[in-house]
């Protein structure tokens, strides 16, 4: 097969024309990498409530056509200029929290938020402010720096790291976010061990969470969720108890119920729903004078949480995390081989597979309460 | 002098008997203290906000007729069976925030929040559910378990701290309520050194933040509030520079201007307004990736904060502090040391002083932009 390093790549393309669209499988262009970019061949990829709620038009600042997904897994096919990161051949997992190691956020050690590429990649554009996607004549967005939802994609050298080469794609390709995502906000929380915590939403970050408190050695996990068919998951994943709201006796408030049962709330909440309204019942739900709710979930355009101040000044703390507060270029690695040597669970949340065809069915079994994660083959 | 241990003593209060009405003094009988209570005779006393807030009605869980105060001062008159911790003839604070060292939240170690007297407490009542008030033949609330606009209060032995007898009580009563909070806000949230702070309200809380953080040595300290009189207060006490957001240009948000002048904004922010809107301001300024916001005013009944999740989600913190989240007992002494070896400034917040007759123009006093504290003599 003759070289495309330097050529423009042709290859299929899932682009969503317009908010609320189906994707359209399209064939697109996709140019050679400039310097400092990495041009990925695509092998598998998630579905994430993120690309449906930018599909779906709620997102206000989303732009359109774009090549959603972020959630991939790919080989190197070439880089650009200085690239030194990776190489040609390298099993690689795009990054939408880049890692550049030299800005602000990067060397302060206090957080995974990088400042690097951050406007162009808010704006859908690579780095020089220009698009490396062409379909039927005109450019097309990226979006979050990664666009797994084609064949081959162009993503910055600070938007991608390299994983073992043995490691299946289908699988750690999740690694991409959502169950990093859940790792990261459970073990960058100090004192989860022997504590208690609740996790409000099932899907696969909420079965994240519950997996790796588990792990942890959190005392009690009491997993959270209208569905009561997420039951037998959270179980399975490590909850010792599920609790469903709607079928509290008398409409009474769960949070009321949680406090009770746990006599005064939990040492640790998390919310991996969006839902606002139960973002504050995370943070209510919390232990006076200690407890901390993190919020993980990704809330709505323009939707604000609240509650009365008397829940902090009563020592609650109320906190976020993106990505899980990972670093992705310097732990990936480490979470592909904890993956290889079964010590994080993968497989479990794989209930679905597409073909490329099929991806905006993809997008229906993700509304699925039987569905955690769909993933993608792009062959 | 005749004993009056054991006896009721007749003394002069001031009674505020119903939501909105200005205090009056009054004659009341202070019935001896029971097991575990201390009877005390309070030298001096200062006026805080959230007296007013309860004088005023706004306070919807509010009890009538009541003594207010919860700053003070004074010396052990007699004590009930079991006391062990003061003695008579003693110097000592009340402490509006219990610690029994016996509860569920004082063995956590972490957290001021004591359980122990919190219900009756909250109800205006000493343990055993009685008031030790009664005026015009009625008995009369007790206040935040202080009372301290009587001549003559009881107390809980958990609620009452022995202090220094050398010290001026008419200085370190203050640190009942104000000074030590605002202490314990910055003391007890770690790294403040060498970071930057934004301190929104210049009243005794606000500088008294401005002060310790000073102290502990914060690179950059930025006051924030609408009267510019408060400038000189503010550099005074520590702060490196002061902004008034009524001035800014435009109608520009503060928040947004803070963010600018520091690239990004805070490390650390503390509200000492308890105005909401100011919360989510405070909040808001805070740096994106690590920004701590902590919130110490006290806000009126059903109020509500609100931000956008995004906010916490990219890496800023909301908390809040009561008492600074100072164990009164244990941490108190050692503040007044702080004190007496000028480690730690009083003098400084006393503005205005009041005979006991004048508390009313005291309270009037507190609303005035040159007031900080206003400390009544109560002989």
């Amino acid at each position: 097969m003759a070289s495309t390093v330097g050529q423009v790549i042709k290859c299929k393309a899932a682009v969503c024309w317009g908010a609320g669209e189906s994707l359209k499988i399209e064939e697109v262009e996709v140019a050679p990498p400039k310097a400092h970019e990495v041009r990925i061949k695509i092998l598998h990829t998630g579905i994430c409530h993120t690309d449906e709620y930018t599909r779906s038009g709620k997102d206000s600042e989303g732009l359109f056509p774009v090549i959603l997904g972020h959630e991939g897994g790919g080989i190197v096919e070439s880089i650009g200029e200085g690239v030194t990161s990776v190489a040609p051949g390298d099993c690689v997992i795009p990054l939408y929290t880049a890692e550049c190691r030299e800005c602000k956020f990067c060397k302060s050690g206090k957080t995974n938020l990088c400042g690097k590429v951050r406007s162009t990649q808010g704006q859908g554009l690579m780095p020089d402010s220009t698009s490396r996607f062409t379909c039927r004549g005109q450019p097309v967005h990226h979006f979050m720096g990664t666009s797994t939802f084609s064949q081959y994609t162009v993503v910055a050298d600070v938007s991608v790291v390299a994983v073992n080469k043995t490691a299946p794609l289908d699988k750690v390709c999740l690694l991409g976010c959502g169950i990093t995502t859940a790792w990261g906000a459970v073990v960058k929380q100090p004192g989860i061990k022997d504590s208690t915590v609740a996790v409000f939403g099932c899907g696969a970050i909420g079965l994240g969470v519950i997996s790796t408190a588990a792990v942890v050695g959190a005392s009690r996990i009491i997993a959270v969720d209208i569905n009561s068919g997420k039951k037998d998951w959270a179980l399975k994943m490590g909850a010792t108890e599920f609790v469903n709201p709607t079928e509290l006796p008398g409409g009474r408030r769960i949070q009321d119920h949680l406090v009770e049962i746990t006599d005064g709330g939990f040492d640790f909440t998390f919310d991996a729903t969006g839902n606002v309204q139960v973002m504050r019942v995370a943070l209510e739900a919390c232990h006076k004078g200690w407890g901390v709710s993190t919020i993980i979930g990704v809330a709505a355009a323009g939707q604000e949480i609240a509650t009365r101040p008397f829940q902090l000044v009563t020592g609650r703390t109320w906190r976020g995390t993106a990505f899980g507060g990972v670093k992705g270029r310097t732990e990936l690695p480490g979470l592909v081989e904890d993956y290889l040597n079964g010590k994080l669970k993968i497989d479990e949340y794989v209930t679905h597979h597409r073909k490329f065809e099929e991806i905006n069915e993809g997008f229906h079994d993700m509304h699925r309460g039987d569905c955690i994660r769909c993933v993608v083959d792009m062959s």
